[in-house]
C-alpha cells in the first residue's frame, strides 16, 4: 500500500561488500557486483532487496524468492532459485541485521516528526535552560528552567523536560514524553508517551484515609538505554530509581520507585516492577512479568511470559508461573495438574464410580 | 452533579417512531405520541427518557421507574407502572442502542475539544502536508511533511502525525495520539493517548550488550477500526503490522511488531500481543489476555479474562487459563486442584494422619 | 550524581521540634538544638539529614550512619553511633513521614514544569472557560469551552480540559492529561499522561461486525483522589463512572465504564477494572489485579498481586490467585499442587514404576 517511503536508505551494498562486512561466503555463481539497497522478508523481497533464511519454515519461500541477495546457512543454500546471489554464513539473521543497520542507519534512532532543524519556533525553551550544539527541538516541546540538553539530542514534539533535568548527548526523547526529576546519560532513546520521574506510589494507610509520603528521590538512566512507548518510571522515595547502561525496556512497563535495574537487562512489554525491586545485570523479563516489592532477580536470570515473582530469583535461573518457580518445576506442576484432572474425569465417566 | 450537558441530543423520537425504527410493539395503552429526548438507566430515568429492561435484576427498578418509555420483553412488560409507555421487543438492549445512536449521533465519534472549525491557528501543519476538505485540526496538533489527511477527519489537540502518514476520511485521531510510519483507512477512531507506528522491540542479544535491529516495516489500519486510550501498536520489523477492518481494541493494549489482526476482532483492555502474532477474523480476546510470539488464534476463537496463550488456538474454540487451554479443560483443572487441596486439608486435620 | 536540587526544602527542624511534632522521645545525650534540613536513607544520610530505622535489615547501616538525627524504636536506639541524635518512637516511619511532609511540603503536589505564574502565554484557554483565582496554566495546555477550573489549581503543560469539564480547587492536573466529560472535586492530583472521560468500550457484537454503543455517562472524581501516570478512566455508558474521595490509584490502571470505586481505596499499578465493577470503601487491590465485569469487592477487602477476580469478594477478606479465592485457600492449593508434582516426579524416578 505504501507509496511514500518512511525510511531513507542511506547506503547500498554489493555482494562483495556484504561478504566483507559479515564474513559470509558467496556461493558458487553469486554475482559479486550485484547491489542491494533495501531489505525484505524472503517471500516479499525483490531484485534490489537483501533477505535471509535461517529456519525450515521459510524453505518454501526461499525456493521461489525474488530476492536479489539471500543470507542463509550451508543447509539451505542450495534451495535458492538460480540467479539469486546466495551468501553462506553460520548466523544469517545476525549478518542480515549487520547489513540492515548500515542500509537504514537513519532508523536506528527516532527523528524529528516535522523535519525540524534546530529549535522549532513553536517550542518553549526556558531562558535558563542550556542546549548544547546540534540539539533539535520539535514543535511544542517544553524545556523547563535550568534543564540541560546534551549535544546532538532530539527533544520530540510535545515532550516536556522538567526543571533541572539533565539529558546527555545524542539522546532521542520521543513525542509527548514527560521527563522530570531525572538525569539521563548519552544515547538514551525514549519512544513516544513515556513518563519518567513522577511521584512514586507512597502512602501511609490508615482507617481515616491515606497520607501521601513525599517522593524526593530522582531517576537516573545510564547510557544506551532504550525505553518503549508508554512506559512509566517513577522517581525514588528517598533513594533514586536507577536504570543501568544498555538496558532495553519495551512498551507499557511500570518501574516503581526505588527500583535498581542493572546493565543490559531486557524487560518485555507490560511488565511491572513494584517498588524497591532489584534486577542485577543481564536479566531478561518475559512479557507481562510482575514482581512484588523488595525482590532481587539475580544476574542473567530469565522469566517466562506472565511470571509473577513472589520471591528472590537466583542468578542464571529460568523461572515461570504464578507464583513463579524454576521453570522445570513449574512445568511439572502444569503436567501434574493436567493428569490429575484427566484422572478425575475418567473416574467420573465410569458408570460405577462413587 | 452535572449541570452542563456533555452530550448534545440530536433528535427526539415518539413512541410510534421508536416502534417503527426497532420493530418493537407498543403495549396496550402506550401513548404513541409521547416523545423521548434522552436515555437513562431504568432506576434513574425521567419522563423524557427512554430506558430498557432485559434482566431479572432490574425488575424492582422497572416496577417503580419514572421513565417515559421502556423497551422490554414480553415477560417483563406487565411490570411497568401505569403511565409508562412500554414497547415489547425480543432484544430490548439492541433496540435501545438503535434509538440511542439516533438521539446521540454526535457521541458516536469524538469531537473537537475546543470547538475548532477548520485548522486551529495554534496547530502546526507542514507546508507539504495535504489536508482534504472539511478536516478539523485542534490546537497544538502537529502534522508532518508529506502527511495526507482525508476529508472530514479530526486531528485532536496535541496529536502528532508523522511524515508521510496517510489518514483516510472521517477519522477521529484523539488528543495526544502519535501516528508515525502508518496508513489508516476511513472512519478509524483513535482515543486519546495512543501511540501508533513507533519501533518494535527488536534486538540481537549478546553477552556484551544488545544490538538494535532497525524496524523498517509500517502499520496498516483498515477501515472502521476503533482503538482505545493508551494502546500501543508498534510498526513491523520488515513486514507490516496490520489491523483488519472493523476491529475494536480497548485501552492500554500492546500490539507488537509484525502482528496481523483480522477483521472484526475484539481485544479487551490491557491485552498484549507479542511480535508476529496472528488473529484471524472475529477473534475475541478477554481482558488482560497475553499471547507469546508467533502464535495464531483461529477464526472466531474466544479467550477468557487473563488467558496466557502459549500455543495456537483452533478456530471457534473458547480458551482460558495459564497456560491457556480449552475452557472446559481449564475449569476441570481448577476444580480438580480445589478438591485435591480440600482432601489434603482433611487429611492433615485428622488426628492420626501421618 | 545530582547537582541541581529537584526539591526545595521548605523548613528545617531541631531535634526538640521533631520530638514535639511526632511525640518521639529524645535519647540520652541527644543534642536538642541540632537541626536537620533534609531526609535520607540511613546508609546515605549526612549530618543535616533526618533518617529512620524500623527493621532489622538496616541495623548494620544504623551502626555506621552519618545521619544527624535518627528516628527509631526502643529496640534499635542503642545501636546508633555516638554523636547521632536518636529519637525513640513506636512507629519510626510514621514519625519520619510527618517530618518529611513539613520539610518537603512543596513535593506533596506537582508543580509547574516551567515556573509559570498565572496563565502561560503559550496556553489556549477558550473565551467561555472560567478560571478562578490563582489558577496556573502551563504552556500549551488547552482548556475548552465552558470548562471551569477552581481556585489554586494547576493545569499542566499539554493538558487538555474538554468542554464543560469541572475541576475543583487546589487540583494538579499533570502534563499531557486529557480530561473530558468529567467533574473533579478539590485537591485531586492527576500525574502525567492520564486520560479521563473517553468513551467506554461498548459494542453490540454481531457476525456482520460490531455496532458502537454511544457512551453518554460521565466521570465523577471526588475530593483528594490521586491518580498515577498513564491511568485511564472511561466515562460511563448511561451511568457515571465514580471514584470516591481519598482513593489513590497507581500508574497504568484501567477503570472501565460505569465502575463505582468507593472512598479511600488503594489500587496498585497495572490493575484493571472491567465495566460496572464496584469497589466498596477502603478496598486495596494489589498490583496487576484484574476484575471481570459486574463484580463487587466488599468494604476493606484486599487482593494479592496479580489476582484475577471472577466472583464477588466479601467485605474484609484477603483474596488471591487465578481465579482468585480466599488467600489461605489459594495458598493451600499452591502447596497441594507442589506436593502432587513432587510425588509424581518421585514415582517416575523409581525404576520399576509403571
Amino acid at each position: 500500500m505504501t507509496e511514500f517511503s518512511f525510511f531513507a536508505r542511506d547506503a547500498d551494498f554489493s555482494v562483495a561488500e556484504i561478504a566483507a562486512l559479515t564474513g559470509a561466503e558467496p556461493c558458487e555463481g553469486a554475482d559479486l557486483s550485484r547491489r542491494v539497497s533495501g531489505i525484505a522478508p524472503v517471500d516479499q523481497a525483490g531484485a534490489t532487496d537483501l533477505s535471509f533464511v535461517s529456519e525450515n519454515k521459510f524453505l518454501a519461500s526461499l525456493r521461489s524468492t525474488g530476492a536479489g541477495v539471500v543470507l542463509t546457512t550451508e543447509r539451505f543454500a542450495r534451495h535458492a532459485p538460480e540467479g539469486v546471489a546466495v551468501l553462506r554464513v553460520r548466523k544469517p539473521y545476525d549478518a542480515f541485521v549487520a547489513v540492515a543497520r548500515r542500509i537504514y542507519s537513519g532508523a536506528l534512532r527516532p527523528a524529528s516528526m516535522f523535519g525540524t532543524v534546530g529549535v522549532s519556533p513553536g517550542a518553549m525553551v526556558h531562558p535558563t535552560a542550556e542546549l548544547a550544539e546540534g540539539v533539535t527541538v520539535d514543535p511544542f516541546a517544553v524545556i523547563g528552567p535550568s534543564a540541560r540538553i546534551g549535544a546532538g539530542s532530539l527533544i520530540g514534539a510535545h515532550a516536556v523536560i522538567g526543571p533541572g533535568v539533565r539529558i546527555g548527548s545524542d539522546c532521542a526523547i520521543g513525542a509527548k514524553c514527560t521527563v522530570t526529576h531525572s538525569q539521563l546519560g548519552d544515547r538514551v532513546i525514549l519512544h513516544p508517551g513515556c513518563d519518567i520521574g513522577q511521584d512514586g506510589f507512597g502512602y501511609l494507610l490508615s482507617a481515616e484515609g491515606h497520607t501521601k509520603v513525599p517522593q524526593v528521590g530522582s531517576v537516573v538512566i545510564h547510557d544506551d538505554v532504550e525505553i518503549g512507548s508508554g512506559t512509566r518510571i517513577d522517581r525514588g522515595g528517598i533513594r533514586d530509581t536507577v536504570i543501568g547502561a544498555g538496558t532495553k525496556i519495551d512498551n507499557l512497563c511500570q518501574i516503581g520507585h526505588n527500583c535498581i535495574v542493572g546493565r543490559h537487562c531486557i524487560i518485555v512489554a507490560q511488565s511491572g516492577l513494584s517498588g524497591s525491586v532489584t534486577l542485577e545485570d543481564f536479566v531478561v523479563l518475559g512479557p507481562r512479568t510482575g514482581i512484588i516489592p523488595h525482590i532481587t532477580i539475580g544476574k542473567g536470570a530469565i522469566t517466562a511470559a506472565r511470571s509473577t515473582i513472589y520471591e528472590n530469583v537466583p542468578a542464571g535461573q529460568f523461572w515461570g508461573g504464578f507464583p513463579a518457580k524454576p521453570k522445570k518445576k513449574w512445568l511439572r506442576e502444569v503436567v501434574a495438574l493436567e493428569q490429575l484432572a484427566a484422572r478425575a474425569r475418567k473416574h467420573s465417566d465410569e458408570p460405577n464410580s462413587t
